[in-house]
């Protein structure tokens, strides 16, 4: 398969926002190192996602648009769809299990996405989703296991080799691995020096078992506070991470919430628990990255109020 | 008095940040405007004090700063003291009430200022500082009320300005009025159609009193969540609001507290209550600007992490 993420970012660079890159001095002297954050809880939906969707429809042509797109999702991908359905003239189906929450839910909503409920099962949400795309001709736009959507979400690294930092290291989270590839795959062709590392709660680490085995590893029930890293890796992106990714490595829930503190009280963003994981990566190898120039993508900010009380003293 | 801004900006700018201007869509949508936030909680010591320390550092001559600077602060003036100092190889002499906020006290060590505790009275800080002035030779930089603190505030609507926005409407806090004096006289150069409002707590009104009356009339206890409001404004500020500023509006706790919590969830940033008074006075007042170009300063994100629980649910 062939990608070219400079196009894909010409083609929606329009429609997304160019997020800050924000660097802090309490944290570089921490941390001994300097470290940029890329603020994708900034970004259109507040989530990387919205690049993806937007790559994925503005690759599809008008003639299939107009029966509109689906997806399931308990997460940003839907919204996300439904966001980029609006900018493209289309319409979005999102099957969610009943158990999504409420802000998520009301997003789609807001951009006039149609929202099938179903089971919280892959089961029943595979063939909901199956039904409605056989009734009304939608086409699915996958999460993350899509080269389209991969191609998209690696438009968050190219825009971060193109302020000419030089990165050492790239830190993104892993869930599906949509981000994880499209960065591994940025830095290989705009930042050949930079060393891509994923980032994974020890409690849905599929994605460290899957690398280290050489074979996909699908996780169980993901237990974990990083609700945007309970998912697997698909077959597309496990052959991009095991070829082009530099390392993976695992953090206990107590250091998640540990450095979604931290670094929301220092660098005073809001962000969802799973950006913590990169930060929680940073904070325990804190000797790996010490002199280094490091980039962390903060993937969104898409966190319920109650759930910021837990990292509130 | 002379001041040049776009000068000041010049002078500092490799000093301090170029802070994002955000927007977002279901903000937009809600007050059927465009609204950009000058975020200043992500400026170097997070808060836009640091752009008026840095500029009177910068114009002093280095004969002069070799004695060190003092000041009286219990908010972000101390700190942005204390970092400017640090820049310019100065040393920083910083009063402080013994009762102000632990985070702010450790800021002020962290950059390496010098803090001498007082009683928590005006008199109490302006005797203090007095004899460490005696006793050290140091300059006295004030927090507000003094033309190159002004010039230096006025720097974070120059950046506003530059971005071609054009807005109909600058919305600033108001407190002792550096900002909002820089800001009034930054607007009145470099963007003369828009209209320059300070917004503040009722619990504090002095300005609102003060530009009302056409003489100054200082606060009296004011208590207001929004911390950095609580000081009435000086001679120089006020000779400059009456002159540029279009006009003072007020809200009240509730109205406070009810916009941080709007601004915080739907920006996704961490801001103090102070920036929610622009934010409040946005909300209660739509009408006015509906169907505008609206700019707000964002002034800072030094919160307390125990404040931040009054915004969530």
């Amino acid at each position: 398969m062939e990608i070219n993420i400079a196009e894909a970012h010409h083609r929606i660079k329009n429609f997304i926002l160019r997020t800050p890159l924000l660097t802090e001095d309490y944290i570089n002297g921490f941390l001994e190192n300097t470290t940029f954050f890329k603020c994708e809880n900034l970004q259109k939906i507040h989530a990387f996602k919205a690049r993806g969707a937007a790559n994925a429809l503005s690759k599809l042509d008008k003639s299939l648009l107009k029966n509109g797109v689906a997806t399931h999702s308990s997460g940003n991908h839907g919204q996300a769809l439904a966001w980029a359905a609006k900018i493209f003239s289309s319409y979005a189906y999102v099957v969610m299990p009943s158990s999504a929450p409420k802000t998520k839910i009301e997003a789609v909503h807001y951009w006039g996405g149609e929202i099938t409920f179903c089971e919280p099962t892959l089961q029943a949400r595979e063939e909901t989703l199956q039904q409605i795309v056989e009734r009304t001709g939608a086409i699915f736009i996958p999460p993350y296991n899509h080269w389209d959507i991969i191609e998209g979400q690696g438009t968050c690294a190219y825009e971060i080799f193109q302020e000419d930092l030089e990165p050492d290291y790239l830190l993104t989270p892993v869930g599906g691995g949509g981000l994880l590839s499209g960065t591994a795959l940025a830095a290989r062709q705009y930042s050949p020096k930079t060393k891509v590392i994923g980032c994974e709660p020890k409690n849905a680490d599929d994605a460290y078992q899957s690398f280290n085995a050489g074979k996909l590893i699908p996780v169980g029930a993901a237990n974990t506070i990083a609700d945007g890293l309970r998912t697997s890796l698909g077959d597309i992106t496990f052959e991009v991470i095991c070829k082009y990714v530099h390392d993976i490595l695992t953090v206990t829930e107590e250091e998640i919430i540990d450095a979604w503190r931290w670094i929301t009280f220092h660098l005073k963003v809001i962000i969802e628990p799973s950006c913590a994981v990169p930060v929680a990566v940073l904070l325990k190898h804190k000797d790996m990255f010490k002199q280094k120039r490091v980039a962390v993508i903060l993937t969104g900010g898409n966190v319920d109020a109650e759930k910021l009380r837990l990292i509130l003293p």
